[in-house]
């Protein structure tokens, strides 16, 4: 095909080959809103205004299709962007498809995608768990406290056949190294890793469960390895749908334990009520700073595609602060303490934070 | 909907959301020529010969989509990227988006609308006044010396309905800080700003009136504000349309005044000559250095979408240069001065200048 | 057109233009596969196993289209970008468009394009000549050690009709400079050059005969020209198609003779082998250091857009490194040593090396 492609491209110059424009779905979201954050300490942003992109949702645009090959094979491709929409700029550290890029191949044997992708963490934490998403700018979002690796480069990964409600993903990144770009933590200022992750669910009528573990192995010598796991489930009782997830990581000699309780209300057809807690401890040297969080949110669908929303958090800080400026944790603890309500990439210096949004998300 | 496109992310690690893809309209232009630039004094490039990028429009690629959600309500959508095609890099200091991206809901009470967005200056010079487009790199525009902030990061504006031929834009970006990338001036260095901005237009048959006033307070203390406004009008004779702009810029103690009138006469179904002359002059400490500037040019329409177009123009600048260089107005001076012909971003060092394009501009 | 688009956005400042989205044509390639490197020297990277992106042909995604102006005249477009879909970046050092992107106008007289193009060596070399279609990290590709330009910025290109199975392409990049971002040579890190490039191409029947020169003029003085001719021609057996190339490239006072020996043979209806064998030497101050590989390759297409490949290739270089070292061909004759196998980035250190990879290739 590549060859017949630039054959064409000799023959003019300017040609260029093209299938049937189906084959490809444009999708996205562009998410915009209000944001206030505040906070009570000697942080420089003691009140934030803002008009803000990717609120409840990150902003994307994504291209993707799938191929039927006959025989129960699909071959398919994603590319998605995210979009910092109020300065058009990139999300994702300015990556072009910082989001998910991947090829996959599927059959009865399952599917197997290479590329960057999610990690099942964050699949379990953002798609089940977390009744805003896991929005990385929201307020209410258990990723305000709650720390897990969002994607993962250079992954091969394989997705099974789900067997009377059970399935399970493993994936696994090489050891690239030399010219190329290595595996690196989405979203995460780490250092380039060999990852492994393998997660298992199950889902069946109301009831959802799901575990992750992930080892993340530093390539450079002298690094800390990072070992993750998760426990997570939901049930549906039909006027609510209540959840809890609980996991450790432990990276060198600190383990850090975190948890959330969470549930989501219908109100009516297009209304839902969020609300969640949780917290993350860190176990070390005698010393055990906390954060916990509660949230509140509303969501109002006008209709599918298109959603008003509003969510207020309040976050507590014991001691962190001060036990990362004393040392109390090593280099390395530093980071492990996340964001500040609403900021993934605040440095979390604040004792309180309260946090208030209200927006729109429109998908496409 | 974030929620349960996640969640069927996670059944698969592979799947991706996505509605019918008749939601997206993809657009833009792709616009390349021939560019001559010349000049008299001693800069560095006294004739410069080059194959440039949008010349008479800028070269982009857009997505946009729009959801009727009932009740006369509608959300609305734009990401648009600005392209240098010559080299195939990005527009507007490499930004993804950086032409315009923006969520929007509109109904009876008009439109709000969230993101990064044009200037209601830039779209009262740029749709209405210039027959050049306010093209960026063309010979012929006025951009060349009438000074403009084209786009504002972060802008929530608002559209109002139309009564009898009388509408306004206003838009606020609000005091966003810490880890948000603040307002920022489109296509100037200036630093991250809080802006205000109000635009009342009045359309009629042959008449057109717009007013401008924008206020940008930099974030920064110690930085001065800067206070624009402009009044524009055009009339349509049918043999030709004429247009008329005159406009203040304040910053700090530094005045600015610039107008400029233009013209535009259709020749037979296809063609369109183009004039423009205009100047900008300086009002501080008894210096009053000043550019003026004309420009002729003739576009023809190969068809409702792709037309070639020639423009010649030529720029006196009096006693600028070495008023800049005495710092006759102090450093903020130094932003107010423009362009030389036909390239936004040359520090306008000449004392005279010409410049002649020759191109083709294909939308899509 | 530009300006009515621009009126309408200034009546609500949310809309923008758009024609029937037929327009517009969105294709691509997503590449991704198991890669493995060895060599035998002391470089850095004595085996890397990775998942890569682009392996058997560059990851991209494109849009294009065209538009019959009538009288036989069209006018057209493309926009291409290259991707790193393992990182989820862009390739071509993260340029947005980096592999094409220009505006055509086609008719009688043949096509004049204008932006960012192939160079006709490139389009021959890949389209043609490399059973391995000059896949920039593909074990087999010839690219591997037969050094090429593969594009260039502000190229003004003209391609002429076919006469009985002859035609040719002429182009030329004007003397940019200033805030110009002059023409750059694709993929090398020389400096600004104005280029002249001719290349006639004879198709006819089994036969394809063409010849490439192109000369790279630096706008820097004291650079050396770069002058580059290249021979090239297959005949198509039906059981295998085989090719041949011969090539000289001179820089300064360092000459460069390169040649490869191809072929690529059916296999049923969806296999295909390629294999291919060559030298590259360099003619200076009496030594003579040489790189030659062999690639042996096979792919099965799982249907027109979905392949599966893999490729073995062994490389040997003869006394390059420690000539390169030396300083035996001076400063510049640095840049003319080429990769290592599959890997164009690489230092090309290593005096043994091999490669091997596993992927696919979906098209879209």
């Amino acid at each position: 095909m590549q060859k017949k492609l630039i054959a064409l491209a000799v023959a003019g110059l300017v040609s260029v080959p093209a299938f049937a424009q189906s084959n490809v779905t444009i999708y996205g979201i562009v998410d915009m809103g209000y944001k206030y954050q505040g906070d009570n300490v000697n942080s420089s942003v003691k009140n934030r205004n803002a008009i803000d992109s990717g609120i409840s949702g990150g902003s994307r645009i994504g291209f993707k299709g799938t191929e039927d090959l006959g025989n129960g094979l699909k071959a398919g491709f994603v590319l998605e962007q995210g979009i910092l929409a109020d300065t058009g700029t990139s999300d994702q550290s300015g990556r072009t498809f910082g989001r998910q890029s991947f090829v996959s191949l599927s059959g009865g044997f399952g599917t197997v995608a290479a590329g960057r992708q999610y990690t099942p963490a964050h699949a379990i934490l953002a798609g089940n768990i977390d009744p805003f998403g896991l929005g990385k700018a929201t307020a209410g979002s258990i990723a305000n406290f709650y720390i897990s690796e969002a994607r993962l480069d250079n992954l091969l990964a394989y997705v099974s056949p789900t067997w009377g409600g059970f399935n399970f993903v493993a994936g696994y990144t090489f050891n690239a190294s030399g010219n190329e770009q290595s595996p690196k933590l989405g979203g995460t200022s780490a250092t380039d890793v060999r990852a492994w992750t393998i997660a298992p669910t199950y889902k069946n009528g109301p009831i959802y469960l799901a575990a992750n573990y992930h080892k993340l192995d530093p390539l450079e010598s002298g690094e800390p390895s990072t070992k993750v796991w998760d426990l997570a489930g939901t049930y549906d009782f039909g006027v609510a749908k209540l959840g809890a997830v609980y996991g450790q990581r432990k990276v060198d000699d600190v383990k850090v334990k975190q948890w959330a309780l969470t549930g989501a209300v219908p109100v009516g057809a297009a209304g839902k009520v969020q609300a969640s807690y949780g917290q993350r401890k860190v176990d070390a040297d005698g010393a055990e700073p906390k954060v916990s969080q509660w949230a509140l949110g509303y969501e109002h669908a006008l209709s599918k595609r298109t959603a008003l929303y509003a969510a207020y958090a309040q976050q507590n800080q014991n001691r962190e602060q001060e036990a990362i400026s004393r040392g109390d944790f090593g280099s390395d603890a530093k980071a492990l303490f996340g964001a500040g309500i609403g900021d993934a990439s605040d440095s979390g210096a604040a004792g309180y934070q309260r946090g208030f949004n209200l927006g729109v998300r429109h998908s496409f």
